[in-house]
């Protein structure tokens, strides 16, 4: 998962942009990057690390110009180099800087052919470097000395017919201006927004429409499925739709786990379905388990706590926060003499004992991936003195791997791959565990908006929307993410066998 | 506010005291230090920033021995040096190390001493430095070759003669222990507690039970007012009263927003006198203003959320979180051509519009210290289509300056100065201000442990409890701050008239 | 001026390039780069700094692979904007990074070419770019899917016949070797040597030969005058005359300070050259001023310490070191209170008071430039009590300015500009001032190589080889270096309008 | 071997102590420090490294007043931490911060008294803590409120009947001044100087007068053998002779090595010493070498450049610098794949072979310590194809440890200990070897001043001034040599069992 934001303003753009990307932190810690243009030129700042800590004073200031694109990067161990940081950059033609959000699922065989029939030169894992130079090349190919609007959106066309996947793109355009497009399932969000000012309109496009908010830029709405908007250097807007068979599919799992609850994703508030999700829980056990001992419910510290506590008012229930998440995380150092690693969840929240002792408690999550999480904590709840120690998850049980941008561990990390509901509880060590049914889940968004048709739902039920997904690809992909482990691991002791441009990002 | 921390363990204890630092982090992110010893050298790291961030591994393979104490400092605008990092350390006698928690009240008259009597230079403004001489002085004035827990509690008692204030110390002796006390009021928070080993019982003393826990140490009782306490280098416990006329008033502002929920202080949850506080609260809406017309309750994050939530419960009204935090905040850089600051307030919470439109909110804060904030909040409360805006406060108006250890304002920027209840809430522009009453404040806290007999209330009621607090005293400290403040106002643009040993942190 | 390096072998040659450009960090103190690629991807590393302050050992663990390049960079104030470190790289055609040392005459008109007929973006101010692009379209535009020796030196010939100057170049295509060429004058000094392994024969090309020396490489001769030489990714080596009109006019300059005394160039020992510059300065003393009463001769280290010596050796006049070198510069902080800047040449040289009490000393200097360091050693001489201040030049006077790649100040910066040799010695307050003869300087090259039958030579005649320099041109440039000289200026005030891609290596 | 500088001035000092220290650097390149007070604070920066990359200007802008010291200090492997940078300081009595150049050689002894009859902790291993915690226990003992001169130099007497060793002192007492003093042999060099300014007569003592040049001070002499020099605040001096058996001992090898060729000592020009040493070299081969083969004579850079030089002269035989000296050493990574490290000699030399080939070339160093270095340069003029390889060092063979503050080797470690000098010369491969003569080089310091009676030569014949050394003494050292090295070595692994205050210098 990532985060990006595009900008043409009439003044510079680098202070709304870094805010932007600070809003955005939550969808990658990993890395940060910022590219501005004014117009003639373009200035480049990226690094690993926070947004804070990657873009200073230093470097605010050379990024000049009234147009820029910013990315935020997700750590995603396992799939990708560490130091692969966006935007990406082409002199050819132009001066093209690119970043985006997804996953491309044809990435082997758009390489070859960019290697070979294109010539040029791809140095990264990173999907952004074979969209940048899909959509460079397409651009080359039209041949026009000045890129209009059209010839902008006949090249996002081209490149839509040859990329499958999940994508939402920014892109600036040296001297012409900043495209922002989205694949045609519309999987990754992507909203945009304006603000008026003295001197005219000024655009935002951004991952999510918090981003939009922080600068006092209005949201317009979604990017659709599909959907290409070119913003000129003097901010007039273009939109087009570029896909043929353009249909929604956005991922439920922004709503359950990726957004900010203060985002609108088409149109319906984060928050507001998180507190539907919290209401169908409590529905649930109404249903499912009306003779429940539950004494008290207890959040997992943070997503989940709108669910709860709105579970806990619908069921009359005691609502705590028995569990105090440390905001200042600490390291574990290896020290000679040291006894072994202590838990590391133990040092990310502090249960409250007097909320536990003697109590049936029921903790709530927002979902469960692999468990291992889930399991100390009900451990720890036990620990404190809980009777009876329940679980409940917001999302039904994650028993699938994503393919379309968000990181996850392979399948068979997955504790609900080949468990069922009950099975999954007892893994954890629960009394009882209630998963969120599917229906619930969707239902949670379409009650706020009832022209959502679809979701990608695959971590859920295995469907994936783009149609190309089949049992060689997921082997494919849990092979490369087991083998990059290792070289990761034996770079740790010492060989160094990858890497790239990101050299001068240290 | 400070956070101190000290342990005699029986294996290396730098990864305990980090641990417990991070979970203190809360009570100063301005410096960090931690000194440990391993019997007969000591070793020290401190540095402005935060743990994480000021105490790396390269420290932390150097921070070696048995026995240690660790600071956090809060950024004292004004009063103090911005980079007079604790512990300090003088090595005659013995070698001893010295960090604290809160202020000294006759600083000016010791200091003449210090220099004069006991020929002893005082390098830097902070106090630490002279509760450090006095102990060493009073310490070698005993002039044991080989310090007792008899001659360690004399000098204590000496200290406590000699010094007026809120503090809570602890200091490491080079080859001898680690020794802990508390003001006779005791007024800072200080708690002790044991883990067993195989070794044998260790022993760590912190400003909070939380640091406790996190490393498996089981809270013992608090540090009483006067008491100090003393652990061997082979972690034997000594504790002794070491004050004639000790009488326990601690600081009521800690329930209110200085400690974490999760700690425990006089065997008081923070947790559930905050709760108590909100259903308080209610029940002063309840009596006082029966007819109100609040359709949703919004706390202002994060603290205040406990009480604001139990105060929607009580009071059967809609609680939202209406504002979301932003956890990343980034900075706003001085760039040409750039329009003017935009607020920060803004950058720190992002307001949810569906919460407030059309609606008569009432925003809840633990406390109202200078109103700015809570003025900006108000206002974007509107912004945000609130048809009327109210405002609760968890403790009472904050009227009085703090000179026991807590940060706050000169008393002429506190917005209850000088203005009653009614008039804060005009200054806030608020339809209506409720404040908590003193005495539910009190009772928040004496309803779960009736031995209490009194507190520092000294910022609502101007009673300050050391009985040597008279207005020339709150005049020259406000002169003091302002002169500071004036000083580091002209060192930006270039002059630099203070300093001291802390070069060497930078 | 700037050195570069270029070397295919059998295994890694990170650490290889590394210790070439330390050898030549004497040509450029301001920024280091080195690209290498293990066939299939290319690593990329450069900061501003020293070699060793830039490339860790965390970036040379990363760049792995058997072909690279490296570059060093001068710092040429008002020339260049100070941040555009070498290598620079373009991903299309096949991905190619380039470095140079030296100067495009005809930038400008390139310039246009490459954006609007090209498509390509030019980015930074760097001749560099424009090399590299021009060469990365010509390869581009023979369209070969694996480029052969022949392609690569078409596209060599080609960029000779659209770029005019002095340039010495190295460039990596990832995927196919290490490709170097020299100007069609041969101005700037390039070399190729090999060293044989197990596994092969290795090739290094270099600025000079000294690089060479330091890793066992064998000089094997320069590189031709508009020669090309491409050694393949197996380190097969091919060269070709890629020039139509090739004439050898080597930069006289390099002998004379350019170069280290170790380097040969064109086979001729560039020690050898200072002495015998020595040895012609002292004929014509003797032929010019007989009755001379110099009582010792001092050199004005370090490089003119050569000539010095073999100088007072032939007129048997003693030599002393009277000025000893302060290794180590410091820096002169800005302080309030604080006196007025102290003489920076006085921290660079401490003068030995006994070597010129009462005596009649000749200083001897390389050569003569902006004349300012000569007036203030002149008056430290004086005031070190010498009788009589001589002051000879191993080199003419400079009176032109540099268009190939030396950095030097305007020409009205020169005092050697409108001043014949008896003013230049008054306007420094010397009693008498020697400059060696231009005749004489060239033939303490040629009396080693009598093949070498012309010199650029434009510092001191104003003959520049090229045949494109105007007075146009030359206006031109004093221009430009002295806007770009403003904008410096402007932007440490503030104001940041220029830069590049270059934020990353900050 | 360290360098100390000391300043009272009449403005603030900072700039002149650094500008002091980077002429010192030779000296030492390991750590600086300065203090400096304004009269009733003092201010320190302390680090590891050269002093223009410890001390910025963050930390110059905070080192304000007119009184300060300074110190750079050699990196000495195995006989003290690598962290503990001076100068140390104590805050009781007064607050005095200082700082030495030497070796104590009853460290042992004086240790235990500190600790136990003192009760001062010495947390470090080096001699300067004993030295500052023997005169801080003086003057506190002494018991004045405000320290008269009379009473501090009572303190230096004190001190120099408990301390023997070779050892120049700077010391700063806070609010009151700079106190600088030999010992009672005059071993290491130290001198003071003043200079005129509008408000008086300002005072600087430094190891080296070339300090006292850059800044214009001028030379006033050395301080005497057991004299110090006491310089109020207000700029006020006073000496006075503070040893009963004082006898001038100066140390021999700083005009062979130690110092700088601009310094003057005892009054001698050291730049003469060494013209003075190749002469008699030179004599020393026309008497025992008549029929000497000689062709060239070439310096090992630098320091015998100038013995060379004049040696050549008297000869009549050619002097060349075949050695290039690379000024930008660089590092060798160890990188997997990588042939092994290679010479680092080879890279810090570069041999011109033209000089070397066919000759008879006789090879000039200052000294020969180990041995190893000769002994790869002797094979390297092999390997560039001399015909024969001589050898001459300008001082004698060094046999002996060196017990007054030269890091040297252990006595094993030398090349001198237990082989004459034909052995020595076969030892290092030459074909030839001559070593000055003890006396001639006595000579080369003496007939520029009579005065001086005896020296401090023990290196060279195993006669240590002070009486105490005995064969028990030198076993210790090099046992105790022995033990930090292999305790260096766990370190490197992991361990880290000593350590001190030093961390925060990090």
């Amino acid at each position: 998962m990532c985060g990006i934001v595009g900008i043409v303003g009439h003044s510079y753009v680098n202070q709304t942009i870094f805010d932007a990307l600070t809003v955005l932190q939550h969808r990658g810690q990993d890395a940060a990057g910022i590219v501005t243009s004014d117009g003639s030129k373009f200035f480049m700042r990226k690094d690993v690390g926070l947004v804070r800590d990657s873009i200073r004073t230093r470097h605010m200031r050379k990024l000049v110009g009234n147009l820029g694109i910013g990315h935020v990067r997700y750590p995603t161990a396992g799939t990708s180099d560490a130091a692969e940081a966006q935007p990406f950059y082409v002199n050819s033609p132009y001066g093209i800087a690119l970043a985006h959000n997804g996953n491309i699922t044809n990435s082997e065989s758009l390489l070859s052919t960019i290697n070979e029939t294109d010539m040029r030169h791809i140095n990264t894992d990173s999907d952004s470097e074979i969209l940048l130079n899909i959509f460079a090349h397409e651009l080359q190919y039209l041949g026009a000395k000045k890129p209009s609007a059209d010839e902008i959106f006949q090249a996002v066309t081209m490149l839509h017919q040859r990329v499958t996947g999940g994508y939402a793109v920014v892109a600036l355009i040296t001297g012409f201006g900043v495209v922002a497009f989205r694949d045609p399932h519309g999987i990754r969000p992507l909203v945009y927004g304006c603000r008026e000012t003295p001197h005219g309109t000024e655009y935002m496009v951004a991952s999510e429409s918090a981003a939009l908010d922080i600068s006092g830029f209005t949201l317009v709405r979604d990017v659709a499925p599909g959907e290409a908007i070119f913003i000129t250097k003097k901010a007039e807007l273009f939109t087009q739709q570029c896909a043929l068979n353009a249909r929604s599919t956005p991922c439920l799992f922004e709503y359950v786990y990726l957004s900010r609850p203060d985002s609108l994703i088409d149109g319906v508030s984060v928050y507001h379905s998180r507190m539907a999700q919290g209401v169908k829980l409590a529905e649930k056990i109404k249903r499912c388990w009306p003779k429940h001992d539950i004494d008290v419910i207890i959040p997992i510290p943070e997503t989940s706590r709108t669910a709860a506590n709105e579970m806990a008012r619908h069921l009359a229930i005691d609502f705590r926060e028995g569990f105090v998440k440390n905001h200042y995380i600490g390291r574990t150092f290896i020290m000679p003499g040291q006894a072994q690693r202590q838990d590391s969840v133990r040092k990310k929240l502090n249960p409250i004992r007097a909320e536990f002792e003697g109590k049936n408690v029921l903790l709530v999550d927002d979902s469960i991936v692999r468990g291992t999480t889930s399991k100390k904590i009900v451990a720890m709840a036990r620990e404190m003195g809980a009777k009876k120690v329940y679980f409940a998850s917001a999302a039904p049980a994650v028993r699938y791997p994503n393919v379309y941008g968000i990181d996850m561990p392979s399948v068979d990390e997955l504790i609900g791959h080949e468990r069922d509901d009950a099975a999954i509880g007892q893994a954890i060590g629960a009394d009882k565990i209630i998963f969120q049914d599917l229906a619930d889940l969707k239902a949670s968004v379409t009650e706020f908006n009832t022209d959502i048709e679809a979701f990608d739902t695959s971590v859920f039920d295995g469907h994936y929307v783009t149609g190309d997904i089949d049992e060689a690809y997921l082997k494919s992909i849990a092979d490369k993410r087991s083998d990059k482990k290792k070289a990761q691991q034996l770079e740790m002791v010492y060989h160094c066998d990858s890497g790239g441009l990101q050299q001068n990002i240290e």
